[in-house]
């Protein structure tokens, strides 16, 4: 792409009750524009980040046998008040309104009511189990407060995965490989996730568990075994700072933290209500066993900027980065450009994501948005590397930069 | 993909109130679930679909230099005042309603107000500009009726494009590449479009231009010189049948449709209000120019299925077909199952796209399945193929089948 044409240029400002890292640095950088408080949209190089933060998750959700499918966010009242959600916690985290001939309708916070509704039609055996189903898709929720940019929206994109089961070992099976395909999830975007115990809210009895990214600027706070061995969320512990950890007996420490995943054993919580059903191989009817897998993409994008980050910008992880490269011109002179043009239309060539800045602007402005936009790796064409027959080559986020023959960029 | 592991068996009946040809179909082969009047659920193999309509979609914008973003559904009541469209057609068509603290929001049925927003805090100067952005997103909005399956949704996929531009010259070649895109998109998809001459609605004084696909399910109406050198939508026509041509003095005829695209010149209409403007090259201020184009998806996908029938079931085009290759075992001899699951890993392998209907299920059962979902190409393996060495290969859509050598599908 070449800069002088990517929508999206770079900002000095940032609206005046933005308090948050991840959305100064996501705005200032033209990877989103705040809408209002808890709606932001994603521009180009924003939504290129938050695609390949979904692909990751699809290929991992597809992994485990996970398979794609689209609710509507439009929802009939009528199906809400069969599990009762409607009104408790619907009253409180819902947007619920009227449309013609006083319909009522309410927008999705989460899908258990629709995705229930859909097996229930076509689950009638034992047969027809376990199945996983998913779907990446914008939530909404009337949250108090959205002041976190990415973290906490009152819009916001969400991987809802469902599970059905007829028995309780297969969910406990399927519930543990989905523990390490969340992780390889956050490793792969270049997130050091933990696993912690919390509520499971309106969502079941049970701990549910929690993905938590450990960062000084988090919300969540989290007591936690420094070996890995156990996590809870402070609004569930029964542990404090410094008690044991009930695994290793080493000492807990507390942390905050992002929440960028959570997992919930719903057993029949949905199914019961909602009359899911299957016969087993005795023809006895039984309740669908269920579980449920959330999973953020703009949360995860957040919570990269949050832990990945310095004073200039952001240090994209090459994974989820808008391009891996970001080829600059130095100066003005036809040898610079022939030589910027050659090069971007070869790595082009080689299938390299490249973001080209050609533009007729400051070396100062283009160095000083290059850490900003933070694309893994820099080249830098300029007459001095020209006089040389090189190129400077810089990794963002660290301090040196090399000289490299430009014949070897033509391998 | 197995057919035993797919989610989304074919069922026999549809909802009562289901009366377009599209929905029917669609539910029965397992495409989509019907939440209410006006929203459905993508099953995975109709998510495939609508995935691979959007996919072409992007290609053609992409080509003509559009950049894809993603903007909010959830939108500020104070924009639309901006434009005035809060009140009207706001009231009519548009969902809204009251927050946390009596915050007021709507939901997004078109862009234009958000992507002014954005476009005014990053435009100031005639070398910002021309630019286009689009995005494709789920809109909402409260129609009346809403029974004509995805032709008609209140929430329904939607691509637009918003085009940006200094003078009306740059608008005007735009919108001729947009139109010539449009009809590139629809040929794709295996639709026969015409460009019809339409009211601008609340978007534009002038006409628009819609995209419209004949069928005798359509519920507009149209007269269409059969040259293809004029149409007009019936709402603003001032032709009738039989009248003549203006261009070519051809007859003109009458025509049920379904409208597919739409495309406004906006000029000024929204960036005047909102104080879009641009500094031209001797420093003066100017609104800027734009242009808007709409085209959707599922709309695109429901014309297919109503175009492209027959009383079995759909006939997908390849390019949108969920798999381009349906691979069924007739007979249940180990030499059969061998023989489908060493023909399917290999045609996986080649990297097609087949769906393997490896079922415990009769013949009759699979036939009817494999016509209703429609996929381009069949591959028969049973007991009597084999003794040939042979598989009966049949197109969808063509009554004859034709037996090939087994080693040929090896190639």
């Amino acid at each position: 792409m070449l800069q002088s044409q990517l929508f999206g240029k770079t900002l000095k400002t940032v609206p005046k009750d933005e308090v948050s890292r991840n959305a100064e640095l996501l705005i200032r950088g033209g990877f989103i524009d705040k809408l209002m408080a808890g709606a932001y949209s994603y521009l180009p190089l924003g939504y290129r980040v938050l695609n390949k933060i979904k692909n990751i998750i699809r290929e991992e959700m597809d992994a485990i046998g996970g398979q794609e499918l689209f609710m509507p966010a439009l929802q009939p009242k009528a199906l809400w008040e069969e599990t009762g959600r409607w009104t408790d916690p619907g009253k409180a985290v819902m947007f619920q309104f009227k449309g013609r001939e006083d319909k009522e309708y309410g927008l999705s916070w989460t899908h258990e009511e629709v995705i229930v509704d859909i097996a229930r039609k076509r689950v009638s055996s034992y047969k027809d189990l376990p199945f996983a189903l998913y779907q990446i898709q914008d939530k909404f929720r009337d949250e108090p407060r959205a002041k976190s940019g990415l973290l906490r929206g009152r819009e916001f994109s969400m991987k809802d995965l469902y599970s059905f089961h007829a028995t309780e070992d297969d969910l406990l099976n399927f519930y543990k490989k989905a523990i390490l395909a969340y992780l390889k999830v956050f490793k792969r975007c270049g997130l050091d996730a933990l696993v912690v115990e919390a509520s499971g809210g309106s969502f079941s009895k049970e701990f549910s568990h929690e993905f938590q990214v450990l960062t000084p600027f988090g919300e969540d706070t989290i007591f936690y075994c420094p070996n890995r061995d156990f996590a809870q969320n402070k609004e569930i512990a029964k542990v404090k700072t410094g008690d044991k950890c009930p695994v290793c007996n080493e000492k807990t420490l507390e942390g905050k933290t992002i929440e960028v995943g959570n997992i919930f054993k719903l057993y029949t919580r949905y199914s019961t209500p909602m009359k899911l059903q299957f016969a087993d191989a005795d023809g006895k009817k039984k309740d669908v066993i269920m579980g449920c897998f959330g999973l953020g993409p703009s949360r995860v994008m957040g919570a990269i900027v949050e832990v990945s980050s310095d004073k200039n910008g952001i240090i994209w992880p090459a994974s989820v980065a808008p391009y891996t490269i970001h080829l600059l011109t130095i100066g003005t002179s036809a040898a610079v450009i022939e030589a910027g043009e050659k090069l971007y239309n070869h790595l082009l060539k080689k299938g390299e994501e490249v973001l080209f800045d050609d533009r007729a602007v400051s070396p100062g402005a283009k160095f000083a948005d290059s850490d900003l936009l933070g694309i893994p790796t820099r080249l830098i064409i300029s007459e001095k590397t020209l006089a040389q027959e090189s190129v400077e080559f810089k990794r963002r986020g660290e301090e040196q930069s090399e000289i490299k023959p430009l014949k070897e960029m033509y391998v």
